[in-house]
C-alpha cells in the first residue's frame, strides 16, 4: 500500500476505536481486560489530528490519527492523509539512535493512517511547565541530545552517501507538511495574507513595518532557501517546546509529522525561539511584577545549555565516527590531520548556529505575526501587555535574521535577549 | 521497467544494432536506405560506454550504450546499466529549458540501457579543439549559457519546492556514478589507492606532499560534503571539455550520465577546471617554445568570459522569474524590494564563485594524481616537461581549495593562475 492509499480510511471514533483496538491481540493484551473495560479520552489538542488515550487494566496506549484537514481550520483547509505515514517512519528511522528520547512506536496501520504509540502518562508538555514557571533540571538538555542524535545519524558524517540518499527520497514526498512550513514560516508573515492574524490593533504598526522591511524579507529569503536546499540531516521538523513532553525524570520529543531531510539548525532554531519567546513572554504571567525574573534568568541559562549539549553530544559522536562519506574518516586518520578536522568541526558548529540564529527568528516572526501561534504569549489576558512582550520578542527576532553574524555564541545571543527585554 | 532492470540486455553489435534500428521506423527512415546501406562505427572513446555513429543515405544517428562495467577497466569494474536511463532522463528534464545546447533526445530503450540521439558529424570534442591550438568565438560562452538554463529552471528559484522534490527524489537512484564522483573526486586522489597515478617518479614527492597537507584534506572534506547536501538544481555532473562538442558556430554538451542534484558551482568548477588544465598544458603541445602564449592568453580570457556569460545568463532569468518557493516573487513585488534582492543575488553568486574554485581545485588535482587523466596533458610525450605543468597545475589547485575567499573575481582568479604559470 502507498504511504498515500486512502482507500478504506474512516475516522476513528470512540465505538470503532475499541473495535479495531480488541482486533490486534498484542495491544489488546498491553491494555488488559476486554474493550468495555478500557477508558478512552480524546485529547486531541494540536493543530492537526486526532489522538485518543486509551487506559486499561494492565496499561495505556496512546493512539494517533490523520485527518484529511487542518484540525484547528476544518475541512476547508484540506490535508492529506499520509502525514502519519512520515511520522512512523521518523520514529522507525531514528528509534534506535535516540532511544527514550522519542514515544515508542507499537504499530501502524497504514489504511488508517493511525499509529499506536506508548501512553506517556506522567509527562506534560513543555511549552505549558515553562508557562508555570517550573525548572525541569534536565529537559532542554536532552532535546539537545535527542537534536544530535538523530541529526548525526542519519547524515553523511557517519553514513554512506547512498543510505543517506535513500533516507532523503522516503521522506521527499512529505510535500504537504512541507508546504505548511514554506507558506507559513518562510512566506505568508512577511505578506498580507488571510490566515496571518496578530495582537491588533497594538501590533498592526509594527506588522505593516514587518511587511516593508526589505532587508528582512531578503533575510528570510535566504533562509526558505537554505531550509528547502540543504538536506544535511533528518529533522523533526516542528521541534517547538509544545513537540516535547516531560517530567522531573524522562524528556520525550513527539509529533514529528512534518519529518523531512533539511539544514541541522533548523531543528535547533525552532527550539531555541520558543525558548526565547518562553524567556519574553514570562512578565505576562505575573500576579506579582517581578517574580518571574530569576525563573526567566533560568530560560536564559537553559538556551546557553541547549546549544552548549547539541554541541558536546554531536562533538562526541563525530570523534567517534569511522566510516561516512562526509569527511570520510580514512583521509583524516593521521596525527597530523586531528588539528584540521577539529577546526573543520568548529567552522561546521559556526555555521549550525549561524542557520540555528536565524530560524529562531524565523520561528519568534511566525507564531506573533503568522497562522500558528503559541500559548506562551496567547495566554497572556491583556493584550497591552501581550502586545509589549510580543514587540520585544519580534526586535530580538529581526537583529536574528538580519544579522546573525553579530553572534560569535549563544552567551551573546541570550545577552541581546535580555537587552531587548529590558527596553 | 524499473531503470534498473536487466533482464533482456544484450550489448548491441555491428549485427544486432542495424537489427535493433531497422524495427523502429522513424529511426530508420531517418537513416534512409535499408539496414545493410548504413555506415556503422564504434567510436567509444570515453571511459565508460558503447558509442556507435550510424549514416544512411538521408542522415545519421548516433548510438549510445551503457556497458555493465567500467569500459577502460573492463569486467574487474562492474558499473550498473541504469546510468543510460539517468542520462536520457537527464536529456528529457532540461531539454526544452536548454534547446541545441544538448543533442537531441530520438529514443530510449529502457530494454537496452541504449538511447539514440541526433548525430553531430561537423563537430569536435573541444579538449581536442583546444589541445590543438584552435579558438572557437562562442563555445565557452554557449556552455555557461547552457549551465545558466539547466540550473536556473530546475531550481526553487523559480519552480515550486514539489516540482523540484520530485526531480530531486527522480535523480537520487543514480547512485553508482555518484559513487564514482565521491570516490574519484573527493577521496582516493588525498590517499593511497590502487586506482591512482601520476608522472611518475617526478611528481612522487608532490604526491606524498598532497596527501600528507592536513589542510587540503580539510578542504576537500569540506567540498564533499557540500557536493552531498546542497541540492540546489539539476547538474550534469561531468562538465569536463570533453564533455562539450563544437564547431565554429554551434556547440553541445553531451556525456550527462553523471547527472544528480547538487551545488551549481560543481558544474562551474569541473568547467573552469578543464579550461585552466588547457591553459597550463599549452607549453607542453608547443613545436617552437613561446608559439603558444597568445593561445594561452585567450584560455584565460576564456575563464573569465565563462564566469561572466554564467552570471549574465542567469541573473536575466532570476529577474524575470515570477514564481517559485525560494526568494518568493510576491515577498518583493515592491520598488524598495529591488534594492535587497539585487544584494540577495549578488551574495548567492558570491557563494557560486567560492564553490567554483573549490570544485575546479578538486577537478584539477584528481586529473593529475588520481584515475582519470585528461589528454591536456596525457598527450605530452615528455614527462619532464608534462611533470613540471602539472606541478604548476597543482600549486593553483591547491590555493582554490584551500583559500577561495583569497578571489573577489574570475580576473584575480586568472592573474594567479598567470602567475602560477610563470613560476
Amino acid at each position: 500500500m502507498s504511504p498515500s492509499d486512502a482507500r478504506g480510511y474512516e475516522r476513528l471514533d470512540d465505538t470503532s476505536l475499541r473495535q479495531w483496538l480488541s482486533g490486534h491481540p498484542a495491544l489488546s493484551e498491553s491494555l488488559g481486560g476486554s474493550a468495555q473495560d478500557w477508558l478512552v479520552s480524546e485529547v486531541g489538542d494540536g493543530n492537526l489530528n486526532v489522538v485518543f488515550l486509551v487506559s486499561g487494566p494492565q496499561g495505556g496506549l496512546c493512539v494517533k490519527q490523520s485527518l484529511p484537514y487542518v484540525r484547528v481550520v476544518g475541512p476547508s483547509w484540506p490535508m492529506p492523509l499520509e502525514r502519519a505515514y512520515f511520522e512512523q517512519l521518523h520514529y522507525a528511522t531514528i528509534g534506535r539512535f535516540v532511544g527514550a528520547l522519542a514515544p515508542r512506536l507499537l504499530h501502524y496501520e497504514p489504511r488508517l493512517f493511525a499509529m499506536v504509540l506508548e501512553l506517556l502518562p506522567d509527562h506534560r508538555i513543555l511549552r505549558q511547565l515553562l508557562i508555570e514557571g517550573q525548572r525541569l533540571p534536565s529537559s532542554v538538555r536532552r532535546v539537545a541530545e535527542y537534536v544530535a542524535r538523530s541529526t548525526f545519524a542519519t547524515s553523511v558524517l557517519t553514513q554512506s552517501f547512498e543510505t543517506v540518499n535513500r533516507q532523503i527520497a522516503a521522506f521527499l514526498p512529505n510535500e504537504a507538511l512541507t508546504r505548511v512550513t514554506v507558506d507559513l514560516i518562510f512566506t505568508h508573515p512577511y505578506m498580507s495574507h488571510e490566515r496571518n492574524r496578530w495582537t491588533s490593533p497594538a501590533l498592526d504598526t509594527v506588522v505593516e513595518q514587518l511587511r516593508s522591511d526589505s532587508e528582512l524579507k531578503g533575510a528570510i529569503g535566504r533562509l526558505g532557501y537554505r531550509f528547502l536546499t540543504a538536506h544535511e540531516a533528518l529533522l523533526h521538523g516542528d521541534l517547538h517546546t509544545g513537540s516535547v513532553m516531560a517530567n522531573a525524570t524522562d524528556t520525550r520529543i513527539i509529533d514529528a509529522e512534518f519529518a523531512l531531510y533539511g539544514p541541522v539548525g533548523f531543528d535547533l532554531g525552532l527550539f531555541t525561539g520558543n525558548l526565547l519567546m518562553a524567556y519574553f513572554s514570562q512578565p505576562g504571567h505575573e500576579r506579582i511584577a517581578g517574580e518571574r525574573d530569576d525563573y526567566a534568568e533560568w530560560i536564559l541559562e537553559e538556551v546557553v545549555a541547549f546549544w552548549q549539549a547539541f554541541v558536546d553530544h554531536f562533538s562526541r559522536l563525530w570523534s567517534q565516527t569511522v566510516s561516512g562519506d562526509g569527511y570520510p574518516p580514512t583521509l583524516f586518520a593521521a596525527r597530523a590531520d586531528t588539528l584540521v578536522m577539529k577546526a573543520e568541526q568548529d567552522r561546521w558548529f559556526r555555521g549550525v548556529f549561524r542557520d540555528t540564529l536565524g530560524f529562531a527568528g524565523a520561528e519568534i516572526v511566525r507564531r506573533i505575526v503568522g497562522f500558528a501561534h503559541n500559548a506562551d504569549f496567547e495566554s497572556i489576558a491583556d493584550p497591552a501587555v501581550r502586545a509589549g512582550l510580543e514587540q520585544r520578542a519580534l526586535r530580538l527576532a529581526r537583529t536574528l535574521l538580519v544579522t546573525p553574524e553579530r553572534f560569535a555564541s549563544a552567551q551573546e545571543l541570550v545577552l541581546e535577549a535580555r537587552r531587548d527585554r529590558n527596553l
